[in-house]
């Protein structure tokens, strides 16, 4: 018996940079996964561990990585990642691949926003009627319009028990993929009010100083009714998709709210 | 025991419908759902089901409907449903839920392309580097880039054997989610190339007089190649997305390749 | 430029295949892809489609391969297959790639059931417990509870409109993705009634001679009712999972009910 | 404007439970929802947190709960939780919803394995038939086999750099979803074999001192090879999915490798 496929890795590790020179932020968003091919036949066949790089090791090296070097391009960034790679002992290659996810600045009115952006494109239209012999409801809505806001929101003084370990914060990263429905006055016909609650909600959302997602929340469909008179009600759901901040000083570096593990959570 | 949930009906009904009008041809996509509430006793308790409309007859309704009545807004379409479903004798309300999927127009230069679309947004960037001690090899690309073109493609003089059904067809829907890699040439550093790829592709597909995907596929890895000087090689994939023109026939309506059913096939 | 991936296919055909002998039926379950490979050039670069087999035509040959030669092993379907695509005149190569995915004979009481099935082991168990200062609801369920029979379902005498293409039957499969939750009595504290829940949903859908989806729901509900003091109420939804005969008359052979066109819709 | 739904919550908490007793195991895998519905006007309207626990603390609440009073029933557990955040100030109702993932314990033999689990039946058959004019090969295979020991597999010894921060462990939990593909012998015919490479799978990986994920996967491949005379080479992929045990001193608990947040990373 002869192994060929001795290699491993590190899949899926979710990585955001948040560049904030001068107020006008940038991010980058990625998911990399990392692979290596050697002499690895003791690792397989004796269990010795002596040239087996920890996948927690590789995913520990990215985002300390993303601290030291900055994130340029993903090219540049994930041949950095292979240079370090190949110096491990056993390794004969690394194979570094990465998926950049695309986000746009927001743009309010004629102006791009400096630190709120969308994921364009992947949010859909929805409409649901309602029809009796007597009655008729319409509801339309929209559904996964990611949005990010890199600064302007954050969380505290909320009740600390037993089981809180959560520290209050003062600056955090707010993403969320946005579900809104309303439903339109009676007779309302121009249902192409729709791209107005689209923006007014992008709108709310850049620009609101938040306290908590609820408080956003709450902010966007106040303004949704106060922008459109043929809107009765409105619900909304932002589920909050953490983006946690990577604590590096284990590896001797700071992170001055710079780099995140992204979490797609529901 | 009383029945309390007596509704039951139709979902995913997946209709593309195209409007040729002067050569400029819109786009609707909708993913539409039929409920149906009522006195449905007798079909649940006593297998009767005189009261109880086929799940299919609610899918050819929506077919015929886009071809009677045409598509506007989606609530105007639903309600229309809604009004249909009620008049039937056991039906106490009915729901109709449509997802609306965005296509935008594909631009060529500056110009908006008269029947080229894309889905905007959804691509993500990719790039996979490989280094080993003597070598890089760096190879980048984009995935889930989703696009369609409402006429410009046929499909004929392909071998006919025991098991062909397919007719020739001079005129069809092409879409595609469309996957690319390319590598570049030893030495190139400018990865912003990947923006003039991405143009190239999207042109050449909204340009390309089609013959078959292959024949497409052909021409746009090709076009790359000519374009881009560090691109060393191209990899292309194009599955098809089939839509079928609705057969309308039975209810004595003509399709002129305006209805189609949606498959989201890989 | 060199063409260097020739190749392309059909990705997803989706068989499955009932054997009736002496009333003990039983079941194939595959996903089927085919890929060809050869000297496409004339193809991709010239769009000459005379060596271009239709996806359409491999789709089709699958099916009426199922029903001229039966399914026996993955293995042996596969390569039957195989051996007609590589007579095509330009194919040097034919990968068939199968997924068969498991049933598992319905066994009621000591006994396997002739001709229900059920796929192991996917279902998972819920509960939801809603409290306030006054009241508990404790509801329980089960959903992907994948199941299905080869006969005793039928669906007739239904209404007929002028969207109705459906014909009448009297022998279908009846598939479904069964989700079940039902509410304790207050103060029920055994909550292993589970197991006779699951256990006697299983068993009606088994035994029950459907005219109707739901018809058999609510019979099934009714045995729960009947069978569990401690469910006060029970609320189940049975996703028709459709499968089409697929005919195959084009093809100089019968079908009777033995292959079919499984959908996964919702 | 009025606000209607006040509520807001913590969806998806994973938590696997892992009871030792006598050195027979018995595993409990949960995923958590919790909802809370109440007096929440300030947070929403003013942005005063006070009322608004965090739902980080929600998550914490329910892996201490596993620890401190240990998870019997989902229904009891749910209640417990339920109790417990209804005490909270705002609160009016708290919904608990769990899904319960089944794991069965492996058999080995005629006897049953006291720390080897699978998760029944999810597991699909794959084959590959790759035919040109003069030769085939047969490749057969399975995917996504879900396996668990909660014990007997260690990981230790492996290079320590500067962005490592992992610690040896000599025993944790060991759960992957496992994909193999083997090819035949030319000639060989029986593919039932499929069922011993299964069978000699799963007893190795339940049998196996595993001192890395490679470590076994390389003592599986082997016993195949050593059991099946007919399979000439097998790959496997056994991608790691982490079961990180939660740390519980901040709540004033020890965690005795019992209380595990499960990830399902690729």
């Amino acid at each position: 018996m002869k192994l060929s496929w001795n290699r491993y890795g590190k899949a899926s590790v979710r990585l955001v940079k948040v560049d904030r020179g001068d107020g006008l932020h940038t991010v980058r968003d990625f998911t990399v996964d990392v692979q290596l091919e050697g002499a690895f036949e003791r690792v397989y066949m004796d269990g010795d561990n002596a040239d087996c790089l920890a996948t927690d090791t590789m995913k520990n090296t990215v985002y300390a990585f993303a601290r030291q070097h900055g994130v340029e391009t993903p090219e540049a960034f994930a041949d950095r990642l292979a240079v370090h790679f190949i110096a491990q002992h056993a390794v004969a290659t690394a194979t570094i691949s990465i998926v950049e996810h695309r986000w746009a600045r927001l743009s309010v009115g004629a102006d791009a926003h400096p630190h709120a952006f969308v994921q364009p494109g992947a949010d859909e239209w929805t409409t649901v009627v309602t029809r009796s012999a007597t009655r008729v409801s319409i509801r339309s809505g929209l559904r996964n319009l990611v949005v990010m806001k890199t600064t302007d929101s954050g969380f505290s003084g909320f009740p600390r028990d037993a089981y809180t370990t959560l520290a209050d914060t003062s600056d955090r990263i707010f993403a969320t993929s946005m579900t809104a429905s309303w439903t339109y006055r009676q007779g309302a016909a121009d249902f192409s009010l729709r791209e107005r609650v689209r923006r007014t909600l992008l709108e709310t959302f850049a620009a609101h100083a938040s306290l908590s997602v609820q408080h956003t929340l709450y902010a966007m469909g106040r303004a949704v009714i106060d922008a459109c008179a043929d809107v009765d009600e409105i619900t909304l759901s932002l589920p909050n998709r953490h983006h946690l901040p990577v604590d590096l000083t284990a590896f001797g570096l700071d992170n001055p709210n710079e780099v995140f593990l992204a979490t797609n959570q529901p």
